[in-house]
């Protein structure tokens, strides 16, 4: 059997989103992307986007090419960049190595420039074409892609129950009900994250830390040191202005964000932590809690691009019910914990089986003993 | 690469595995059991049982080889018969036709004849191999193994749920929180089971009829024809003698065996309408409930080897509490329906984590837009 042109170009990608995925725990908030510099049937030439502010992929791949990168082809997962940021255009770049043919992953997302990169590429005589393995290369980043075309963050929830929807006994205990794989699975997603939500409860009752541990991070590990791993920043929603500086979320000299209805005297706090402060809702006791859309687009202005929610069943609940959350992503222990308990979500204003919020189920898998189930809300 | 003598002995046995299935849905509460007859290397006679009181699968492939069999090597998925029952042994029918090796896939689990049917064969000078693809074989029937090994039925219990492990609204609002697929995968479960094991709130508020339906088995319905349904015996739990006798359950005229704690006079019932009584639990308010240890044992006393459990929270729930329940079969829904509703099981006596149940999960899929989780209770 032949090889046609288009099998090619799809191992050529394939190799390229392999090296994109490289960098998933790194570039926040740019996005992962990788570039494969192909001659004669040869790889001459390979790079991936590692760091905000050091190279992108297609000067990594050109650097390594050298000479060789002249007639090249290039794969790239995402669109070669046109502008002058930190770096000279991606674009310019590969016209000026000499490449002959350009195969784009996806389009830029972001509707003022996208197609721009192709443009300048087509107006220096090189040949592309786009949408090669499209999907998996819109896979390698939702949050970045989100924002840059909806001006809205990609949020996922993060929730551990067991089998029947319990997270706790009704006396509070509920260390652990998953185990170590799926908790270095949430360091994972923690790790890829541009920010991780949580609430005042969750901060207090467990003293989290909500930070990445690279001694939990797993298979991970291998591939990414210590001195490597870029914490996402702590959002800490806080709307009655509970936490203390005590707290061992405070001992982590990492970003913390302090969500407030109402600020209050900020040198209390360590350098790295800032308020910010969003509307208020005021609820039936009269007292107030932080109205969570305007918290999202107050995130989104600070080019957070994907957020991981990781609470308690009433925070979870209320991004579900605001039809702020994108992806859910729950593991369930091998268990059954009965009626005397604690549940998943405390979603406000349901009370028919058709205001039920509806899913999509994108994956399932064990993890460890768990199950791991990735679903998108509809919304 | 050469096929081995044990590659060809899997490969049989994989067929009459397959055979055995045909009867999966009609042969309770006798074993569904294949047989292959190989001679030359080409297939000479299959059989399997196809339904208590005809032939048995070997009686069954002996009969399509005709002639053929002498010489022949047969496969069966559990060890051939020693004993004169409604038919004559399979041994002696095997022996008869003069094969000349039989290679079973697993012993009879009733130890007092386990091996006999092989002592049989050999002393009439017959060589025979056991446990080829034995776990296989073992899948076909837990329920006749389990009762045959143990003296206990093999006890299933279904329940459907949203993903957040909801099973109706707080207004009681539950149809249909699973789709069509998930329900005609019930249908199929409960066609191939002894018995239906539900309560009296169950039957009352839903008018459940608890059947088997042709039209709702999906895909089995190609295969098994309306008059071959074989309708599971019914078991209603009414400890407090609550059901009348215009339920539609009553219209379906099929055994109902109605468990109650003290009996009532028989005549208001239809003919194929059974009472029996358990020994009765005196609960908190002074009411009485049924047993269910005692139930299970009288129900294996009346050959009911395979129950699945389709209940209310309570009922599912006291199953599990009392260390009854074999597997679970989880149906989840794509769907979140909040805290405004009522939970999967109701089990009694967890106040710590550690008295949680614990499962192993046998299985997980897709079935329909649902998801569907098999699991093991640990006892």
């Amino acid at each position: 059997m032949q090889t046609s042109l288009q099998q090619l170009h799809e191992h050529y990608m394939q190799r390229a989103i392999a090296l994109a995925k490289k960098g998933e725990y790194t570039t926040s908030p740019n996005p992962a992307v990788g570039c494969v510099l192909v001659k004669n049937g040869e790889i001459v030439g390979e790079g991936w986007h590692q760091k905000a502010g050091e190279g992108h992929a297609e000067v990594n791949a050109l650097k390594q090419a050298g000479e060789k990168a002249k007639d090249a082809i290039a794969y790239v997962t995402l669109e070669p960049c046109s502008h002058f940021g930190r770096t000279p255009p991606c674009a310019q770049g590969l016209i000026t190595a000499g490449v002959k043919h350009v195969v784009i992953g996806m389009q830029d997302p972001n509707p003022l420039v996208s197609g721009r990169g192709i443009a300048m590429l087509e107006e220096a005589g090189i040949t592309t074409e786009v949408a090669v393995l499209e999907p998996a290369a819109k896979n390698l980043n939702p949050g970045f892609i989100k924002l840059m075309s909806t001006g809205r963050p990609f949020v996922r929830c993060k929730m551990a129950a067991s089998l029947d929807g319990k997270t706790a006994m009704a006396n509070g205990e509920s260390k652990w009900i998953t185990g170590t794989d799926a908790r270095q699975d949430v360091q994972r997603y923690r790790a890829k994250s541009c920010a991780i939500i949580s609430g005042a409860d969750t901060v207090m009752i467990d003293d989290a830390k909500l930070n990445v541990r690279h001694s939990e991070l797993g298979f991970v590990a291998n591939d990414l040191k210590q001195d490597q791993i870029r914490q996402p920043v702590r959002v800490i929603i806080d709307s009655q202005n509970r936490l203390a500086p005590t707290l061992a979320l405070f001992n982590q000299h990492s970003p913390i964000i302090l969500v407030r209805t109402k600020l209050e005297n900020e040198q209390q706090w360590p350098h790295f932590v800032k308020q910010i402060q969003v509307n208020a809702i005021t609820i039936a006791d009269n007292s107030s809690k932080a109205d969570l859309n305007d918290l999202i687009n107050k995130l989104a202005e600070l080019g957070l691009n994907t957020l991981w929610v990781e609470s308690g069943a009433r925070l979870a609940g209320a991004f579900l019910a605001q039809g702020l959350v994108d992806e859910l992503v729950l593991y369930q222990a091998p268990k059954l914990m009965g009626e005397n308990t604690r549940g998943l979500f405390d979603i406000e204003g349901l009370a028919h089986l058709q205001d039920a919020i509806s899913l999509d189920i994108n994956d399932i898998r064990m993890i460890g003993a768990d199950i791991k189930i990735t679903a998108t809300v509809n919304k």
